[in-house]
């Protein structure tokens, strides 16, 4: 087989076949298709687009570059969530103590933050002591023991994905819903997990701006799913503003802590109970949908999801003084405010804009190896919607010493808009995909 | 500027500006862009095309990377031919030699054979002695002393080109208009010269297999010449049966000295009579068309012609005694027959597949790097459309102790169709294409 070969079948439109695509991604994993190869066959991808039948195929070479992790004896099968993406999204920290605390088994492997949305390992580490990077023995340890663990992938998953991402980074070709899919399942897959539920943001703050494309990947990445055997359905979900009203690191965690507490914004608390009831109704913990959402509202209510988080950051060697008491969490030395510039409403307070400013500030990174700091970033004042005079705060920027500020400002005003009216908002949750019966 | 940028904006269909254009062209050049942007941006351009103003700056830039060969104080401007690869198409070494005795200046640059089309240096180096790899300084004194040299690209000669095309032949991006457009003009426009003849081949045997393709790149390439201050014309030709009756490179070299002496095949006689007049016209050494004809007839039949080949062979390091006696140049050890299975008519001899059954048989090469045997080739018994009977002989392959011959005669075999009526024949010249007047 020659590389150049599948590179003119997918230029010139046609299917590549389970043994081409087999050797290909092997060949990537172990370095012996070179990458100006490999980057000529993802462009002609992103172009010619892929059949279900070629992602799958694509996927499962890619689960197998790698090991598929095993968890022998659970009583349930381990389950997990999956967001791609978005500004303030820290669901994952409020909904796998509620799963766990309910009785699901949690082994999440999250990623880090790139570009303008945060990343969930990125959070984590600003409290004192919590280190992500955990083995697999280790993860297995803490899913007997508590049912949970929130960690980095490792090595052994999906090398292939390591490779074709980093490639894809920089030639122009991460923007293809066949690659998307193949790049998120083949990390999930490996994992090991029995089901999956996946957050499938559209909008302004999203990677995929309108409802039909985020319907696409949802529908993509089900199909995926359900072939490699992983109970699976995505709930698409508007990313317009930011989800809460903190947008950095430390003060996110701050955030899921008051959400746990039954005292966090309502949309942040919404998204996160029926995330993690549907990761009972996956997992066959809690079969019945109805029945779920009430078994995690009362793990909310009752602080058993609260005193889950404690125990996995403690697990994790955090300090679960920090979850106690928040002040013991890394506050920014210094503060300013964006205002509104005239008496009005709220109107919109843009995503993608916000997500920038924050990295601006530090809490984020524009390079994978950039350096991240928990301390800085934003806080909402007044949410979509809120009535404002003029010189009302809108939003505190929590910066260090200036860095970013000047940028982070401009950025700040331009996604913010004031209007007369009462805002038309789409609701948070836009649909939910399931596999389509045969 | 960031070659990920570039490569989007292609990837989307967009224009890329002047200043890109050059940037990515120097980028490769120097060795700055790696070479899997330049690929990752190949392939997007294979697919989204370019507008012929991107396709001259790239050719423009291509040109740049190198020098733009001078030639001081010549009475006319130097006029090349360049065809885009046939099988038999030896007409190079008939033409150049007959307009260079007609008066014109002809620096002539030519390539190695590669796949199944041959290539005129190869076949001037069957001339014992005939060094193709003259430098720039040997050029010009060549022109100056005899009015033409045959030579291979020197090294001078758009780097750009040399380095974008290794890549291309090994990421399926050599299918595309603009980009065989830039290079072909990029090399020929660095040469040097004011007047430029295209022989773009249509049909079995040829890059472009419809009329309709070869069309757009003998419009694009003619667009390019004029952009660039080269007079340029195309003759679109027929390429659906080989050139003449010797397909290999001695034995061409032999059929050019006997259509030198009026003893050759019409198709190779009629095309470079044509090609040569042309090239009289482009260069201003014979304005009107029909007078140009009859000088180039008047070459051919005085003799002039071949005397200046053996002029040019001289000069070149190569024995005119080969010229004059053929018999001293190389001839292959053995021979077999093809012979038609059947009485009837031939009705086709497909150029493709004779081409590379004479790269079976060591003739020419699949690999840039490939040695060739100089003495193998074919000779065609009995062109389309003789009369034979059953077991007349159609092909003899020449060849040195059976290399390649079980799969030269599979390929013969199936490149022969015998019918049983008088085929048609598209004719030999099928249009001839100039810029269009703004």
């Amino acid at each position: 087989m020659r590389a150049v070969d599948l590179i003119r079948i997918k230029r010139d439109g046609g299917q590549l076949e389970r043994a081409a695509i087999e050797w290909f991604v092997a060949g990537v994993t172990g370095g012996d298709i070179p990458d100006y190869q490999t980057s000529a066959l993802l462009m002609a991808i992103v172009l010619r687009g892929m059949t279900p039948e070629e992602t799958w195929l694509l996927t499962d070479a890619m689960v197998r570059s790698g090991i598929r992790v095993e968890y022998p004896g659970l009583a349930s099968v381990p389950v997990d969530k999956h967001s791609t993406g978005g500004v303030g999204d820290k669901t994952s920290i409020v909904l796998a103590p509620l799963a766990a605390a309910c009785g699901a088994v949690v082994p999440m492997m999250s990623g880090r933050g790139l570009g303008h949305t945060g990343g969930t390992l990125d959070k984590l580490e600003s409290i004192p002591g919590f280190r992500t990077g955990l083995s697999l023995d280790e993860l297995r340890a803490a899913v007997d023991r508590i049912g949970c663990a929130l960690i980095g992938q490792t090595s052994e998953i999906a090398p292939a994905d390591r490779k074709l991402y980093a490639l894809r980074d920089v030639t122009g070709t991460v923007e293809s819903i066949p690659l998307i899919s193949a790049s998120i399942m083949s990390k999930k897959i490996a994992e090991g997990i029995g089901g999956l539920v996946l957050d499938v943001k559209s909008g302004d703050g999203a990677f995929m701006k309108t409802h039909e494309d985020s319907r696409r990947l949802a529908e993509s990445l089900v199909s995926i799913g359900e072939a490699a055997g992983v109970r699976t359905e995505a709930l698409l979900t508007s990313m317009d503003a930011p989800l809460g009203r903190e947008v950095g690191n430390a003060n996110e965690i701050i955030e899921c802590v008051e959400t746990l507490k039954g005292q966090g914004p309502e949309d942040i608390e919404t998204l996160s109970v029926e995330l993690a009831a549907r990761m009972l109704v996956v997992s066959g913990v809690e079969p019945d949908p109805a029945a779920a959402t009430t078994r995690v509202r009362r793990a909310l209510t009752s602080g058993a999801g609260l005193e889950k988080l404690k125990e996995i950051v403690a697990n994790q060697g955090g300090d679960p003084r920090a979850i106690d008491d928040t002040s013991r969490m890394p506050h920014a030395p210094d503060t300013d405010v964006i205002t509104a510039p005239r008496a009005g409403v709220v109107a919109a307070l843009k995503a993608e804009a916000i997500g920038k400013a924050a990295v601006v500030l530090g809490a984020g990174r524009d390079r994978l190896d950039a350096q991240i700091d928990s301390a800085v970033g934003l806080t909402i004042s007044a949410p979509v919607g809120t009535d404002v005079s003029s010189g009302d705060e809108v939003i505190v920027i929590r910066h260090r010493g200036g860095r970013g500020l000047a940028e982070a400002r401009r950025l700040l005003t331009a996604a913010m808009v004031i209007g007369d009216g009462r805002p038309s908002r789409r609701p948070l949750i836009l649909e939910r995909i399931e596999q389509r019966k045969g």
